[in-house]
Parts: structure tokens; sequence; C-alpha cells
């Protein structure tokens, strides 16, 4: 791969204009008009190639791609910053480019690239022009261009384009130590988390433009949720628990990595979804892509390929780099904010986790010092846990939602955690009133839901889960990569309609109803086994 | 009135050309592009101009209108059916002359035209050119091309086609006595009313395309349910019933005249609505209108006028025309179908109704007689009543769905008829999964919804209606012309979110309601009171 890649460097090195521009399109098809059309992803896309520029330098200390765009990067910086050219757009259509520089500072220690960062996310809602670039069927917030950065509360507008934005803002407002722009950051991620999102971690429930819809408003079957929009949500998060060490942010962190970004990827690894539905009947998804215009997959099931294919990378760029959302090091101290089987090394301390999480709440971490070591080690408590047991030598404190084991190491140690992982059902707010009436079930952090093919291909819109549902685990094989452990599906007690086919389309008698079980899978492993109905929200029998 | 539409037919009389053909766009732009875009609605056109014509020529006894469009429909059958021009369409791509042809042979006794209608039923579903003309998004069953007329079994494509169609279909087979096309238009008629039909009477469930959906696939807030489908199927029900006498057929006439199509006008009398959604969020349907480019309506109100204004005409004319709806002739036989305060009078004997119906179950039919008259009068039984009381002189006996009297009639006598009119709950085939867990509340013939202006603007999709319902029956003073005797809303026993704004997105614990009343109104008087929620199908407490 790496003999791929350089090879590909060298044609963007002979590639790449004398002045540093990049990009194939303009190049070859109308070089005077690069930089001009703001909706046209010219900085998107400068972006990811910055970001690989610095993972392939981090990965193998190899310098030239980073030269490259370093030299990229300076000549926006001179056509957009200091020598603005009136005929350019002032901000990106997409929002990317941010993030990039904030990591191309990282890597090249060169401060200008956070200040051009900071330029482009101080300068977006300002113009009047910009406002109007997306205004036909959107409306200046498609872009984020409604208001300055600053005076943000609420996530609007197309959501990838939002939370890469939200993300380069909680960037900056950490390396500038801007409160304001932290005051945005929190209250604009309160109110996705509280208000705008997907119980599976889903983003974006307006499928017109991609985007956020208004409170509360969250359609399961036609939702958009996409998957770029839930791992850019990752990025948000970290960077918001980097600015305030909140655990809060780890939980919804959580949430992302077990549901709403994994359900973009298949069994195989190596077909994905756009778009993350709560609910799905595979005749009805046929009409809505033709309203979407093809961006709903017609099929019911991941595609290998889109024409817009910025989700497939990201996901696997996602689950590439998940150790880096794992764990955090600060100074003499290091936290383990996910769990899964994993190693790590820092300050001395070899950690390893072992365990089947999220399918099972039983973590064991071992330390090993090859000589003594002073280290605080933060073990994050899931928000979603009401109780847990642990093992380990010496004292602990609570302390945010952390078990917190300051001390010295030495030789190897143990840590045995177990977080009680009951079955629970979700209950929406009213005004999601999409949900009404119905529960989700989750289990720790897993969302699971009912699909066709466990459940006779019966209508799951109208099974009920029984008021005694009695929650049974089963583990099964792992159906994918991502539980090389197994996973666990739930079995319950429910009621299915009876005689469904000698009904009549109106009657004045209520259905009668048969008692059967009804299986749930987890959420994310959906889809994987041919078209068939899905349902996360599932009818709840309940005596007031 | 009567001066400005023969105005309007001179200026027609000048306008069209020697050859007969009048078409002002055509005319005016390009007359050699004649007859050459199925989709341009010409015969449309010259169909509801013909329909226009005759209805003049009866009401006003004048003949210029109905010669000109005589001396139209000549033209028409030399270019299409005795001369036909290679360049030209076969089919009409907007059914609706087929109608108008049969109406123009009734006035004129003019064989030609029914053959033409025939004609044009005949070839429809024949050519594989026409099979692609709306091949593109909506595939050949768009416009009903997909089989020939006498090999459909299911209403398929945009309904109002459809429905034209289909009641041109009825009118050959009647007139033909053409068994195969009686037989597809029974098949039909049932696909309808027993699979793709709104409780409300609504026809269309697919948006895309204006269409109607697969079996059981009933939106209920993307419900298209175009007025004018739902007129057209008054169309087709008639003609159904004069071609099998069946009653059933004026049952499914009787739900769309008390629902769906009056839903289509406002209480004002003056605004229309093109679509008739089952639920409506004010806040969502600027969304929908957007995606649906415009023809849902961004203010959840009926506008005063439409750039494709099919609707308030249509709706108009229905109602102008009920009475012929309501009763119907034979040899020596009168059928009273339809119950409502009116007048007529046949073969020697006038007929009046009084009565508060829908609103209340007793008619008072008086009968008179200048000179004793031979006369059986069939009272209908609809379809909905499950006991009645009747008061009269003579014998009467029951006859498919009918209370016949038949005998000399003498002087004037009065006929009081009661039917029981109590709340019915309507619960769908669990396939409508959209109504699961929801039932609709029905009196008589009457589909009630429950609006936000009455209920404290509540999240009506999150209300339940309590198992014993006690549902209350409360008279106000009618909203419209079409209630003059004021109308009845119901008052039922139910529960509501109890502080709703204090609760999470999510929740483990199940939502706290408390009890207040709900009130429903007649759906077709919805969205009179300004942009509030509107919802049919409403949760239901029960215990299984």
């Amino acid at each position: 791969m790496e003999e791929t890649i350089d090879a590909l460097i060298g044609d963007i090195a002979s590639g790449q204009t004398a002045d540093g521009y990049f990009n194939i399109h303009y190049q070859s098809v109308e070089m005077s008009e690069r930089f001009t059309r703001r909706s046209d992803h010219e900085l998107y896309c400068a972006g990811h190639l910055m970001e690989a520029a610095v993972a392939y330098y981090q990965a193998t200390g190899k310098g030239r791609l980073l030269n490259i765009m370093r030299k990229y990067a300076d000549y926006i910086e001179d056509v957009f910053k200091n020598n603005p050219r009136p005929e350019h757009f002032q901000t990106p259509g997409h929002q990317e480019i941010e993030l990039a520089l904030v990591k191309l500072n990282a890597a090249t220690g060169e401060r200008r690239y956070l200040e051009l960062a900071k330029f482009f996310i101080d300068k977006r809602g300002l113009s009047e022009g910009e406002k109007q670039t997306n205004a036909g069927w959107y409306g200046p917030t498609y872009a984020q261009d409604h208001l300055p950065a600053r005076e943000q509360t609420t996530a609007e507008g197309h959501s990838v384009r939002a939370l890469y934005f939200f993300a380069g803002m909680a960037d900056i407002a950490l390396a500038f130590n801007d409160t304001a722009l932290k005051s945005a950051c929190e209250a604009i991620f309160d109110n996705i988390v509280n208000k705008r999102m997907y119980v599976t971690g889903g983003l974006g429930g307006n499928y017109h433009g991609e985007s956020f819809s208004y409170d509360y408003d969250l359609p399961n079957e036609l939702a958009y949720a996409e998957t770029c929009a839930s791992i850019a949500f990752v990025f948000f998060a970290q960077r918001m628990f980097l600015l305030t060490g909140d655990v809060k942010y780890i939980d919804a962190m959580e949430l992302m990595i077990y549901n709403a970004v994994p359900a973009g990827l298949s069994a195989s690894g190596d077909a994905f979804f756009y778009t993350n539905p709560l609910e799905s009947h595979p005749e009805r998804r046929e009409r809505f892509s033709k309203l979407a215009h093809g961006q709903f997959n017609p099929e019911n099931q991941r595609p290998g390929d889109f024409n817009c294919s910025c989700c497939p990378p990201n996901v696997i760029r996602l689950f590439a780099s998940l150790k880096g959302y794992m764990y955090h090091s600060g100074e003499n101290r290091i936290y383990i904010n996910l769990y899964g089987s994993s190693e790590t090394a820092y300050g001395g301390l070899r950690i390893t986790q072992r365990t089947n999480y999220p399918f099972d709440g039983g973590v064991t971490v071992t330390l090993r010092a090859e000589k003594p070591v002073e280290m605080a080690v933060y073990l994050r408590v899931p928000g979603w846990c009401g109780s847990y047991a642990k093992e380990h030598a010496g004292n602990a404190r609570i302390e945010n939602g952390y078990i917190v084991l300051n001390r010295e190491w030495r030789g190897t140690e143990t840590i045995k955690l177990n977080f009680d992982m009951p079955v629970t059902e979700i209950y929406a707010h009213p005004a999601a009133h999409y949900n009404a009436g119905r529960v989700a079930v989750k289990r720790g952090p897993v969302v699971y839901c009912a699909e066709g093919a466990d459940n006779g291909g019966a209508l799951l819109k109208s099974a009920v889960i029984k008021k005694e549902a009695n929650y049974r685990l089963t583990a099964v094989d792992g159906l994918t990569m991502l539980a090389p452990g197994g996973l666990t599906v739930i079995d319950c007690d429910a009621m299915f309609p009876h005689n469904a086919d000698g009904m009549a389309l109106y009657a004045t008698a209520p259905m009668l109803y048969e008692n059967a079980a009804l299986r749930l899978i987890p959420y994310a492993y959906w889809a994987n086994r041919g078209a068939n109905e899905m349902n996360v929200w599932i009818l709840k029998e309940r005596n007031f």
C-alpha cells in the first residue's frame, strides 16, 4: 500500500501548479474559474488531502505529501487571507479545511495554519453575498451562513457541513482559549443531543437538504442521518471533551460509535449506507429514492459505491483510527474513554483491555509497568450505566464520571470492571411524535431493531412488545469484523396481528393479536440479509 | 352569468379553426405541434370543454357551444380514428375526453362520439411507444399504459388519470354491454376500496407521481389524496352503480362526498386544497411542499388559487350537481341514494327530504302525488348502518341494501327513517402500518379528526383515547355552506403527555399522562382556523 501511495504522491507532486494549487478538475478544465464557485467542494477536497498528508506523515514519517499540502495551504492563505481576490468566495461552501488546517498546524508547528483556520471560522456568516449562495431551496442556514459562529446556538442546515464546522470551532476555541466560541459549541452540542438526535445517534432529520430539522422533528422512515454526519459528530465530541473534560461528550461519542456510524458499513466490510433510516420498508424505499434523487438506496441494502462517495472512506478512516478515541492522555494521567479489546502504552505504562464490550459489561484492564510509574488512570463509567462492580488494588475515587486510580504502578496489575447492562426501554419525548406509543430497546450503548429476517417477515410496525417483555439474551456468532467475539441478540414476549391476510382494510372491531417472540438485533447490523423490513421504534403494550 | 358565458362562447366560436380545432396555446404559439405532445393535456382540455357545452345546453337549452364542441369532436374523430396522423400520439396522456364524449353522445344522440370514446379506451396500453411516454420517473403505469383496459385489475399510476379512465371504462361497459370491461372495472373498484383508499376516501397514497401506491401503503402525513381523485371516484362509483345496481358503490361514493371531497373546500367556499393529508404539522408541511415542488401547501391552509387549478372548479361542479348523485330514476322506480335536505320530482311524484344528515340519522321523506301513481321507491340503507327505525304506510321489502316501497302513491305521504348513528372506532389493516395502535373515529359516514385549535395546541399524535372513551356529541353552529343546519363535534376521554416541556428527548421511564377531553371535528372542516396540527388516526389505549 505504501508503494501505491508513494506513486500517487509523485503524481500529485508533478501535477501541482507552481503557485501551490492542486485540483484535477479545475487544472484540466477551467483553471481561471478556481475558487469562484463556492459550492464546488474545492477547499473541502484540499482539506481532506491535508488530513491525508498529516496521517501519512504520522504513519510513515514521510513528509513529501505534507510539504505539497503545506505549499497548497500557503497558497490558500495568500489568496484568501493575505491578498484576497475579489472574484473568490470568502468561506468554503462545505467546511472541512478548518479541521485540516488545525491538524496541519499540529504536524508542522506552523501557527499560520491555525490562524487561517480561525480566519475561515471568523468570516463565516458575515457576508450578505455568501448568505445567499445556497438561498434557493435551502436558505442561508444550509451552509451555516445564517449567523456568525459565536452567535450560533442551534445545529442548522446540512448536517455534515454543520458538524465539520462545529468541530473546527471547538478546535479554535481550544487553541485560542476563545470562550465565546466555546460557549457557542456547548450550546450547539446540547441542542443536538437534547433535541435533534436520533436514538441511534443518527443526525439530520430532514432529507430535504440532508439537514438538521427543527427540535424534535425526527422522522424514522425519512431520516437522512448521513453516516458522515455521525462520524463528524465524533470529531466534534472528541474536541469538546478536550475543551471541557466533560465525560458527557464521550457518552454521546460512544452512542455514535456503536450505532449510527457502523450502520453505515456492511457485515462484509465493503458496502456502505449514505443514509441511515430507523424504519425501512423495501417497497417504499424505492419511492423515496426517486424522490430524493437517488440518495436513498432503492434496494434497501448497502451498495458498494456511490457517485458521492464521502461516507465509505470516512467510516473506514474512523474505524482505523478508533484507538485515538478510546484513549486520551494528559500529564501523568491516562483516560480509558471507550472499552474494547485493545492495547496502548503511555508514560512507561502498557495498558491492555480484554472484553466483549459492548455485548458484555465485563472489562479486564491489565497495566504493566516496566519500572514503577506515577500515573492517574481514569476509567470512564458509561453514562447509560446505573451500577457496576470493580476489583482492583489500592484506593479509587469517583470524579466527574470516572473511576480514578491515582498511584504508583509496579509490575503487572489487573483491574476488573463489570458494568451492569440490563435491557432498557427508551421512551421518546412526545413532540418526537413518530415514536408515540412506542419504545426503542437498548442494552448498554447498543440500540436494537427488529428485522423481518428474524421475525417471519412480520409487519414490524404493528407488532407490540408485551407489558412484561421478559427480555432474553442470546449470544450469536459475529456477523462482522466489528464484533469478532460475537454479538448478543434479544428476544422478548410480543404480539403480532393474527390472520392479517384475512383482515379488512378498515374494521370496527379491534384486530386480534397472537403471542409470539420478537427478536431484536443490534441496529448497526441491519440490512445484511437481503431486502426486508426494519424497525427501531416498536409499539409497547401499556396500561396507563 | 349567462351573459358572460355567452360572450365567452362567442370568443370561442370566432377563435375555433376552420377544421374544428380549438386550443389557445397551440393556435397562438405552435399550431404545427398540435396533438404531438401526449402529456400536454390537449384532449383533457377538449373533454372538459365538451362537458361544459353539454352542461350549458342542459341548463339553458342553448346549443351554440355544443355545436362548437361537436365540430371539435368530429375533427378529433377524423385525425385520431378515421384518418390517423402518424405524427400524433394515439391516446391522451391525461384521460377525460372519454367521459366527455359519452356525455356528448347522450346530449346529441350521435353514436360516433360513443364509439370514439370506446376507441380511446380500446387503444390504451397497446402502443409500446406510448408505454414509454412517461417512463422516466413514473413508468408506463403512470398513465395506465401498462396493460390494455380489459386486463387491468388494480388501480395504478396517477390517481386522477386513473379514475377518469375507469369512469370512462364503466361508461363504455354499460353502453356496449362489454362484460370484459365490466369485470375489469369491478376488480379495480374492489382493489381501491379494499386496499388503496384512505379512511376518509382520499385516493393516491404516493405523492411521487400523485399516484396510487401498492396495497395498504397509505401514509397519512404524505398522503397525496388529490381532491380531483376523490371527485373522479364519485364519477366512477356512480357509473358502477348504473352498471351493476349494487349499493356498495353508493356507500363508497357517500364516503367521498362527506369527507375527502369537501375537505378540498374551505369554510368560506373560496379556497381549496389540492392534496388532502390525514395528518399535518405546519412546520413539516413547508418541507414537504419544497420536496413536492410546491404541490403541498406550505401554510397548511387552503390557498385561493393554484397554478394547476383543476381541483377548485371540479369541487364546485360536484357540489352544484350533487342532486344528480342523490337521486336515480328508472322505469317506475326512484332511488334515494343519498340523504340530505332537497327536493326532486319524477313520474308525477314530488319528493322532499328534510334532515340534518349526516349529523343526524333522522330523515323525513315526503312524497306528493298530484294524482295516484304507481312507483317503487328505493330508500338506501347506508352500509355503515347497523340498525334503523322506519315509519310509513303500507308494506316494505328489504332488497339488496334498500328499503323498497312499491305501490300506488296518493296525495301526500310521509316516510320517517332513523338510522342509528353511534360513534365507531375504526381499526386499520396491520399492513397499513402508519395506523398501528391507532383508531379513526367515525360517526355515520363522517370521519373525524383532532385539530390543535380545539385541543390547546396539544401534541395530537401522542394523545391517547382512553379504553372507555365515553364519546359525547355536541351540536355547534355550522362552519360552512356544507352544513347549514350546523354540525356535530365529538368529545371523548383521553390522555395527553404530562409536562412535555420538561421531558428529555430520550428517557428510560415511561412518560406520564394526564386525563383530559379530546375534541374531534369532522375531517372535512379542518384547516379553517389558522395553521395548526391535525390528526385523523389517534393512539388508542388497549388492554390486549
